[in-house]
């Protein structure tokens, strides 16, 4: 059925968020109308306040109110070293994980020439004027492991090492608390291949 | 980890989205901020929107955006019948179903004393006195098949009796394509007590 037009409205802008179906959106538009009209306005606000003043650090690309980001400006990090990986969700991964304290740079996306992503719309350019400058020694690569996110992986290794920086990779290999028998096949290949020698894992000297 | 600050706001407020926990909440907000800001904008002006002019109809309590919906001002609608739903979705559903041409009223709730829902906060005064007003020969009762859903369709009946007029619920039972070895129990156990005589069952001559 039609419902009033700036209730269809609505509904269609719902839908436009991942993973909101009509249902879905339905659900929510009358959530918001029925019993939370005061969670819609607030929503609104929030919406044109990010629109407004959220853009990327200059320097690490990480999403920012500023000109930089709380991590680049914090106090206390390692500047020594920088973690690249795809998107913002995912420096909130590694920062979860409480075992970096180093930069990021955040590429949002990866490469991929059929969809017209080069090095340029991933600001390579910038990262390579960034790793030139003399204050990196290391360049952690946390792209994803598909083949796309490889290509980038490897892209990003050549440019750091032209800077004559060392460029490693994070591990791939079975999660830990996996149970190998449900490990998938691709991921045990590759954590037979990855293999290292015992007492070699110290993370501080990465092969 | 900490997000900007208007950042972590669109986040909080996303999770008031029914459904929507913090994972969710990150996916959508990085997806309207990094690949669909049109989209968050159509979004926020469409919440403003609905907010400001979406109301209930003062005939049947539906989602509106004037004074009246556009079921009631509808022409070649059968205006001698009501059908008195919970919600403005429950309205979706049976206009979906293309199998009823009359008018609605739309409770909003069902009656749940404990939660200091009456008949007040349902606007059965107003059905008492739409039922009272002489239009109307039949009232279909579509509440749920809750005990809350059962007791508000009582009520409504009782009122609907006390106008004179003749009040029929849906059918409850096996759904069509069901297969009676899955349904459970309780709904099998109404569709046994609910059984009628083989030919009985044309819908213009409710029991």
């Amino acid at each position: 059925m039609r419902f009033p037009p700036r209730l269809e409205q609505l509904l269609q802008t719902l839908r436009r968020l991942p993973g909101v179906g009509p249902k879905t959106a339905q659900r929510m538009a009358f959530h918001l109308l029925e019993r939370d009209r005061e969670g819609a306005g607030a929503l609104a606000a929030a919406l044109q306040g990010a629109l407004q003043y959220i853009g990327r650090c200059r320097s690490c690309r990480m999403l920012a109110e500023g000109e930089l980001c709380s991590l680049c400006t914090a106090a206390g990090r390692d500047r020594t070293t920088v973690c690249v990986v795809e998107s913002p969700a995912d420096v909130g991964a590694v920062e979860e994980s409480a075992s970096y304290r180093g930069l990021y740079f955040v590429l949002h996306g990866r490469l991929s020439p059929l969809d017209g992503i080069g090095p340029a719309e991933l600001g390579l350019d910038g990262l390579a004027g960034r790793l030139g400058s003399g204050e990196f020694r290391e360049v952690i690569i946390a792209t994803s492991a598909t083949v796309e996110g490889e290509a980038t992986a490897a892209y990003v290794a050549a440019v750091a090492r032209a800077c004559g920086l060392r460029a490693t990779r994070i591990a791939h290999g079975v999660p830990i608390g996996g149970e190998l028998e449900y490990v998938d096949g691709t991921t045990l290949a590759r954590a037979i291949a990855g293999r290292v020698a015992v007492g070699d894992t110290d993370p501080e000297t990465p092969r």
